[in-house]
């Protein structure tokens, strides 16, 4: 049965685990002394996939397996049902900020053997600094798994075979593949912000500074484009219901 | 229930989600400023793969998912049903131009750094130019395309169950990696020729030729080869029946 | 219904599948003029194992799906049903020299690019040459794919659902990145005879000596591999029953 | 049915197959003379992550596939059930020892052309020699692989679909790719110790020291996390029951 506790430690364990696997698959890849060290974009769209994987479905039974507020946002406005996005989003926050946490105890001699700075494996970054265009990126991208999570979500002998859950996390391999390149694909906000954080707070030494004047971007288009794509996605959805 | 409305929004959507992917992976691949730049064929062909999944996955309950004429093609052949083949045409052709316009809405930073030519990002281009050889490598690849199509569209419970859409964009990924060698794999006309058509009316700096004397290849092809591998593979699938 | 006729096609155009993806991903990697030149393994890997899916897939219904010689010996040792072993291999045979001649038909323009040999894209070869070792890998090899078959096949549910042929698939992958670097993985009689008699006939300028003197290991160790795995594998599976 | 029998020659043969696809992978990428010598870090992982799908999935109706005395340990705390765990270990250090043989057969010529050391392809090594650290890396690494075979393994339905086997799969993939790089994800006591007993054992050339001093923290940090994994995982999903 799902509760406003399930939802909570739900979300809250399956965020941590997205981040986990997120943020460490990029630092795996980034830092010295790590056996993956420049891998490439190949390691770290199959890691944040399967990092998805391994969040929604550890927390599908408990609260449906969001872990993502772009998420809850678009569902929440597609079925109308708000009461709970709260404890969603902040159970998605506090979750996205142990998960940061955790990578930086898991890798936390290859960050004293790497000179830094260190917030690629936190938070986002652009490539081309362009507000309206980044905007638009993280727009559309997050438009693009909100179809998909109401698509998967409509069938519900599906979401519970664990095959939805297969098929939503390669299209979010897929975002990063296609459409991660110019600002590497937040597309949650959670994602985003929690790692920020934990980045700010963190004492590590050279870690350069958290960026704070592109930090909205990553919070405001992926809400948006879940929200859109949400609601454009089911009213799709249910033509054919 | 599927109607022509249905079939028309799952198309375009479908379709659309199809190119936002595979262009966007291909940009992803070559522009200058992307953190994908120069990954190579895997990223490219699983970028592709998980583009269909997503673009079939979405419009299955709409339209069947074919999001490819030479699948509608195919289908119609063996099934001799050809009322609603117009609809599918038109919806995976206008689908397949908006999502290539939302590869250059969502790659706008990384056009404006790259010098270009920028066709490869649309539409395909042979490596070794001889139209005799051209049409067969992409015939061949269509009917293979096709006789898995055949095969899992007979079973109906794997259809309904998304593990029939996961076989089939892992198929195209094989047909990506194993035979996308000399032309690019178009194996779709809509993913073709729509992006080409964008890429000829886009005012995008440097982006070069549109290439219509090679554009009849990856149409008449792939619908030839569609025709061919439907109606072949669903006679030898019924010889099981 | 299974008969002797839907037995022949389903493994004839299955192996041919088998074929025409895992020699075209050889050949999309090694030859000029190729957009997947030098990609490596992995892309060698995952195209023969979407080659196995796609190919055993679609005479799953017509044949039961071996395309491969040492599964079918494999599995009529387990079953006790050896009738229809002729037809098989038979087929499995024909279907492997049709793939090979497909696979030169895709890629024409780019054997005409290189300079070869081109023994490669047909069959395999060891990397040292010592009969009792290439033996001795190619057997163990096999018996770790007649495990995973039988395992499969055991259970019909999943093999009627796709699953089954998904983790067939990725075993091919696994035992190709893992157990595939000495010998290059034949593991399957037809998929190395059948091309390398294609290679000796087909007229390709520079194509190189077809190696019988190797020819007979990834022959008769595949065979014993899969005869061991297939009586082996069955007997522990039926522990269980 | 499963008894202590099936369970022993279950974890017997699943051990054996996931160790010859994971040494094997490692021998395949660093060895001389392999078709796969220095692919990287994505061939090891998946290689890994498809010989955990090969071993787990064989041995599932004869011992639920654990293949991992940290699975076992998490699983009995969660369920209370101690009674078969000796048999369980017995049989895994058993078998990763059979597999670790397995792989020095296949790679055999590779060996006898490569100067070593060797231990490598047997167990893990960390990139930075910190006992602390190395601890906890592979303290949470285990801990997010049980937390994903808690909830994989709470669904009956899915289990036996093979769905769920797939999903632990990709989260060793994933914990590979994402956790993998400070110390190699051992995440299994006895995938690390039985082929670093049979690395001492064997006379291999240039083969270099095992490492003793090392050897318990992959063994012990495991343990540790699996059972904090497997009781926390468990008490949370309990949550929704």
């Amino acid at each position: 049965m799902v509760t406003t506790t399930t939802i909570f430690v739900g979300e809250l364990f399956g965020t941590a685990l997205l981040i986990l696997f997120g943020g460490g698959v990029v630092a795996a890849n980034v830092l010295n002394k790590s056996k993956a060290k420049e891998t490439g974009w190949v390691l770290i769209t199959f890691g944040w996939g399967f990092g998805v994987m391994a969040g929604a479905y550890f927390a599908l039974p408990l609260s449906g397996g969001h872990i993502n507020p772009a998420v809850t946002l678009g569902l929440a406005a597609s079925t109308g049902e708000w009461a709970t996005v709260p404890v969603y989003i902040i159970a998605q926050m506090l979750g996205a900020m142990l998960g940061a946490f955790l990578v930086w105890l898991v890798y936390l001699g290859q960050f004293r053997d790497s000179p830094g700075p260190f917030l690629g494996i936190f938070s986002t970054e652009p490539e081309v600094r362009n507000p309206v265009q980044n905007f638009i990126t993280e727009f559309i991208a997050t438009m693009a798994l909100l179809f998909l999570v109401v698509a998967t979500g409509q069938n519900q002998a599906l979401a519970l075979s664990g095959v939805g859950v297969l098929i939503v996390a390669f299209t979010v391999v897929g975002i990063g593949m296609s459409l991660g390149g110019p600002t590497g694909y937040a597309i949650n906000p959670a994602r985003d912000l929690g790692p920020r954080i934990v980045h700010q707070l963190l004492p590590i030494k050279g870690k350069g500074g958290s960026d704070w004047g592109y930090s909205w971007i990553p919070v405001a288009a992926p809400l948006l484009g879940g929200l859109a794509g949400g609601l454009l996605g089911a009213a799709v959805q249910n033509m054919a219901a």
